[in-house]
């Protein structure tokens, strides 16, 4: 399993979040196929500065989580570097149980994983009351750990990527609470790279565009600001308000809204809420993930 | 310190999430003084099944945090149980650096906190690098460990009402990176406790109102939901999508307004939405907080 062995046309790797086995480099693969390389950085913010000095060809970051929300750092950054979102897709966040191969779930008496995930396995815990929680910094992380020190009477919650990837052996699928954990993620290039960017998907793809704006907030200012996307029939799949602190009375908002962001009615929506909003950026125009 | 000294009127105690401490426990007691009866809680289901079983006299949840967001789960239970919002108050997350009384910053060789609480502190970490990052369950709870271990070169990062708690001693306040990061608590009651409550407050306060409610995703749908609210000057505050998932193009919308709820625009309003919209649902009705 070296993912390594072809090289895909983005001419670089692709970075992201976390250790290697992340539900980051799932969603990279799943956009980008198995071949991509890969760059795992530490924090969200060497993500995107890589993506800025050239040392990544695109960057693949968690945008939404249905049980934990948006991810108001990603929203910050994209709005502070000029990356656009080509790309979108969701993955399910499934906690897989993992040790060392040869090592029987019987053995088990220590879980190593980020503590969000050990609790969304509280029933697994309830029903294996010997087997005790160890924190560890990542999911991923811990199956690397498990696997390192060779641990005989440990496991691992970690995705099954990471199980391919550290070699250990998934001893349970699936043991998360609430199956209904889906993360969303972007796809970011430069904007050199969208530029020179071929043809791109067939024409029948249905398209997404994502902006952030601000408005003061004054009795009906978010109706009107929403009357330039119903006034021109554009669909909304995503608003969300979110108070700016130090600026009372201000709030900025996420939106996203079916369709091209160069078709006529954008076009013109667009135009509209720049009359309405303080702020007005765009963050990408991508196809529809599935 | 003994918050226990004098009883407050509740006639019960005060339930929330985390160990004593948490900033929670700091937001109930901003809300209802210092001499309050508190019930510490281990997950936030706990937190309102003590309320349901009478346990408790009241609930205080945490609701949104401006770094991280909507806390969904806690919108999933407040639909779930039929409790009313009854306060709202925002604590600043103030991460302070505390040890042993009697051990001085230059033997710390080890930080103890939650995971979140230690990404929140970077800077501090990155001037001091040969202090390690110890993982823990909860921010209070790694001050308690400190202090009930006895131990001699480490401290922990937690509120300064733990440090109040546990007796430990604040070496440096306010260590976090990034100061614009402020959580939103609501005060929860039974039904039962709301209709016997006393006058409250003076009739000069500003209410706000939460609800939520959903619609099919057809273009246009939340745009006449919210016309609902503007064609009544009623402002709003918050307004929020998620996806319902399980369920494709539905969604779920968190709402809160600036009125109360049974003035008569707020009347009519609902009335309104309540055509529109397959979920209605008023979580509380409440003083709006500082």
């Amino acid at each position: 399993m070296k993912p390594r062995s072809r090289r895909s046309k983005t001419q670089g790797p692709i970075a992201f979040q976390g250790e290697r086995g992340a539900f980051s480099e799932e969603a990279a693969r799943k956009l980008l196929g198995h071949g991509i390389d890969v760059l795992p950085c530490p924090r969200f913010e060497d993500v995107f500065q890589r993506l800025e000095q050239g040392a990544a060809a695109g960057a693949v970051i968690p945008i939404e989580n249905t049980l934990a929300g948006s991810v108001h750092e990603n929203y910050d950054h994209l709005q502070h570097y000029g990356f656009s979102i080509v790309a979108e897709t969701s993955v399910r966040i499934v906690h897989n149980l993992m040790a060392m191969p040869g090592v029987p779930f019987s053995r088990i008496r220590r879980v190593y994983s980020h503590p969000v995930a050990l609790n969304q396995c509280l029933k697994f815990f309830a029903r294996h009351p010997g087997v005790e929680k160890v924190l560890h910094y990542d999911t991923a992380g811990s199956a690397k750990t498990i696997m390192e020190d060779k641990l005989q009477d440990a496991a691992a919650i970690a995705s099954s990527v990471a199980a391919e990837i550290y070699g250990a052996h998934i001893l349970r699928r699936s043991i998360e609470d609430d199956r209904r954990n889906f993360t969303r993620f972007f796809l970011l290039r430069t904007a050199e790279y969208t530029r020179r960017w071929p043809a791109g998907p067939p024409p029948n793809v249905q398209w997404k565009t994502s902006l952030v704006f601000s408005t003061r907030n004054i009795p009906g200012a978010l109706f009107r600001c929403l009357s330039a996307f119903a006034l021109r029939d554009l669909n909304l799949t995503k608003i969300e308000s979110r108070p700016l602190r130090g600026k009372p009375w201000e709030y900025l908002f996420y939106l996203d809204f079916l369709g091209r962001v160069d078709s006529p009615q954008a076009r013109n929506a667009l135009g509209h809420l720049a009359e309405l909003a303080d702020i007005l950026k765009v963050l990408g125009c991508y196809p529809r993930g599935s």
